[in-house]
C-alpha cells in the first residue's frame, strides 16, 4: 500500500483504480466485508472492537447491559414511498439495536447538508426522523450539523446513532446460531430496495410499491418475551438482502442454512418488478424485516408471537441451520442452488 | 415554508436563497443558532431533546448518568500539520463528552466515502482514528461505511459518536455558570482554525503552526477532582471559537462575562497569521482546549489542578462572570467593546 503524505493528504504517484474505494465498498457484499476486515478495522490497532461484527456493539457499564450502533445514510433519493432519509435512519438504528435485543434508549443525529438545500427539505427530514423516533417511544437526544459546499456533498446525509439497554434473558449475536435452529423470517423481503429505486430511475413500479421501513424492537421484545435465550442469533437483513444476512450468520456462527424458496415471502409486485429489472429478491435490501435463528423446540412458540405483532404477521419459517456448508435455497423443482454472497453492489445508495 | 412533495422531495416552485441552506448554517455562529433553535429541533415534535442545546446529552440508565454525543466532520483538507479528519473525530467526540464530566466508555465511527479515493487514505484516516481512540483510552466498538458515486461527497466525510460516563461529584452544563464564577481557559487559542485554512489554502503559515487537537478529558477529571461541583460550565470552543463558547454559556445561564484581552493567550505564529488574514482569534475554532466557569472560591484551586497537566500547563483566568449584559473584552488600552456572536462563517469546513 502507498504512503499517504501527511502533510498533503495525497499519494505521491498516481493510484490504479485497485487501491482506489469502489461503489461496492459500501455494497454489504464482499467487497465491503473485505474494507472492514481487511483495512478499516486492522487500521484501530488497539481500538479495534473484539470479536464479529455485529449490528450493535454490546458495552458493559455499571450493571446494564447497554448497546451502541451507528449508520450513515445516503439513500437517494430523500423521499420515496413509505419513508425517506429521516424515518429510515431512526428505523434503521432502532432496528440494529433490536438485534442485539436492545430496547432505544436514546438516538443521536447529525446532519451533512450541502449548501443550497432547500430548507424546507431539512426541515421535513427532521420532522419525519422526530416523528418516526416518537412512534418507537426514543428521544432524540442531541445532534450535529455541517454545511458543505454546492457540489461537495449530494443534497443531505443523515448520520445516526443508538444507546439502547439489553432486555434480560436473550443475548442473541450473529455468532450464537446452531445447527438445528429454525429460521424464521418476519415478513416479505425486497420491498425497500425496489421501491428507492424504482422512484429514483422513475421506472413506474413505485405506483405500486412501498418501503417496508419501520422499528422493529417491539417484535424483538415479543420474541424474547416468548423465547428466551432461545432466539440465538438475529439480522434484519438490509444492504445485500437475506441472501447476505444468512451468510453473515452463518459465517460468523460456523452453521450451515438450507433454505425453501417456496416459503420465502416475496410480494406480487416485488416479484414482477425484479423479474423486469434482473434483480434477484433475495439480494434486494429490506428496512423492516429480521431474519432470526431460533433453537428448534422453540420456535413454534416465537413465530407466534412474531405473528401476534402487526411487524411480524406475515412471520414464516424459511429453513434450518444445519452443521455446516454454505448458504443454499430448495427451489420449487427440487433442486438446490447456492444463495452466495455478492462480490459488490446491486443497488448503490439505497440506504 | 414551502410544501415538499414527498414522493419527490422537491418543492413544486422556484426556491429563494432566504429558504435555502447556506454555508453559515454550518458555522457555529447566529445562523447555525437558527437553524438549530427555530427548524432541527422544532421539527423533531415530541421525540426532540428538552432544556439547553450541550455538547453531550446525559441520559439516565439505571444507576448510571451517561453522556451521548455525536459530531460530524467535513474538514478540508483531510490532512494537516498536527491531525487528520480521523484524530480529529475521536478527539472531538471525546471532548464533547467531557464538557458534561463525562468520561469515554466507547465510541462509534461512521465513514462516507466518495468513490475513487484511495484506500491509503482511508486507511490513513482509520488509523489515525484508531491510534487517538487507543490514546484516550477508549474503544471504537462498531462504525458503517457507505459509499458514494464521484461527485457525490468531497473525499471522505467522518461521523462519531461516543458514550461517556459521568464523574460523580459535578454536573457541569452550559446553564450552570454563575455571577461571580471566575473564567479560566485551558490553553492557546485559535491554532487550529488558522492552520486548517492555511493548509487549504496554501498560505504558507503552516509551517509555523500546528493544530491544537488532542482529548481534554483527563483536564476534566483533574478538574472536576480538585474543583468538586464548583466547575459549574465547560466549553470546548471549536466553530465560532472562544467568543461563541463565551456567548454560549452566557445566553444559556443568563450572566454576563467580562474578559481581560490582555491575559488571552494568543500563540505569536497565530496572531501574525490573523493579522494577515483579517481574522480576529477570539472567533478561530480551536480543537484542544476549554473554556470553564467555576465557582470563585475554588477557582484557584481548579486553575492549579489545570496547570498540572500537560494539556492545561499554559491555563489562565481570562475573566469574571457578570449578572447579566454581553460578553465583554476589557482592553489593553482600557476600553471595553463587546464580543458578540457571528452571524455567520468565518472559515468554513475547518471541522
Amino acid at each position: 500500500m502507498r504512503h499517504v503524505d501527511p502533510a498533503t493528504g495525497t499519494c505521491p504517484a498516481p493510484v490504479p483504480e485497485t487501491e482506489r474505494v469502489l461503489l461496492g465498498h459500501g455494497s454489504g457484499g464482499r467487497l465491503s466485508a473485505e474494507l472492514i476486515g481487511q483495512v478499516l478495522v486492522p487500521a484501530l490497532g488497539a481500538a479495534a472492537p473484539g470479536g464479529p461484527l455485529e449490528d450493535a456493539a454490546v458495552v458493559r457499564v455499571g450493571e446494564s447491559d447497554l448497546a451502541l450502533s451507528t449508520d450513515a445514510y445516503v439513500v437517494d433519493p430523500l423521499f420515496f414511498p413509505g419513508g425517506d432519509i429521516g424515518s429510515m435512519a431512526v428505523h434503521g438504528t432502532v432496528n440494529d439495536l433490536a438485534m442485539r435485543a436492545a430496547m432505544p434508549v436514546a438516538l443521536t443525529v447529525a446532519y451533512v447538508v450541502e449548501e443550497g438545500l432547500p430548507l424546507a427539505v431539512l426541515r421535513s427530514v427532521a420532522e419525519s426522523a422526530g416523528a418516526a423516533a416518537a412512534a418507537a417511544g426514543v428521544p432524540i437526544v442531541t445532534g450535529d450539523t455541517k454545511v458543505v459546499g454546492r457540489g461537495a456533498a449530494d443534497q443531505l446525509f443523515v448520520i445516526t446513532a443508538g444507546l439502547g439497554r439489553r432486555l434480560p434473558g436473550a443475548a442473541p449475536s450473529v455468532a450464537a446460531a446452531r445447527p438445528g435452529d429454525a429460521v424464521l423470517l418476519s415478513g416479505p423481503i425486497g420491498a425497500h430496495g425496489v421501491t428507492v429505486l424504482s422512484t429514483r430511475e422513475g421506472l413506474g413500479f413505485e405506483a405500486d410499491l412501498v418501503t417496508d421501513s419501520r422499528p422493529l424492537h417491539r417484535l424483538v421484545a415479543a420474541m424474547v418475551a416468548a423465547g428466551g435465550d432461545a432466539v440465538h442469533a438475529l439480522r434484519d437483513p438490509t444492504r445485500g438482502g437475506l441472501a447476505s444476512a444468512l451468510n453473515e450468520i452463518a459465517a460468523a456462527s460456523g452453521v450451515g442454512v438450507e433454505i425453501d424458496e417456496r416459503v420465502l415471502p416475496v410480494p406480487e409486485p416485488v416479484r414482477a418488478a425484479c423479474e423486469m429489472l434482473g434483480l434477484d429478491p433475495a439480494y434486494v435490501a429490506n428496512e423492516g424485516c429480521l431474519v432470526a435463528f431460533v433453537a428448534e423446540d422453540r420456535a413454534d412458540e416465537v413465530l407466534a408471537a412474531m405473528r401476534a405483532r402487526p411487524e411480524g404477521d406475515q412471520a414464516v419459517r424459511i429453513g434450518t441451520a444445519c452443521t455446516d456448508g454454505p448458504v443454499v435455497v430448495r427451489t420449487p423443482v427440487g433442486s438446490r442452488r447456492v444463495l452466495d454472497v455478492l462480490l459488490g453492489e446491486q443497488l448503490p445508495r439505497i440506504c
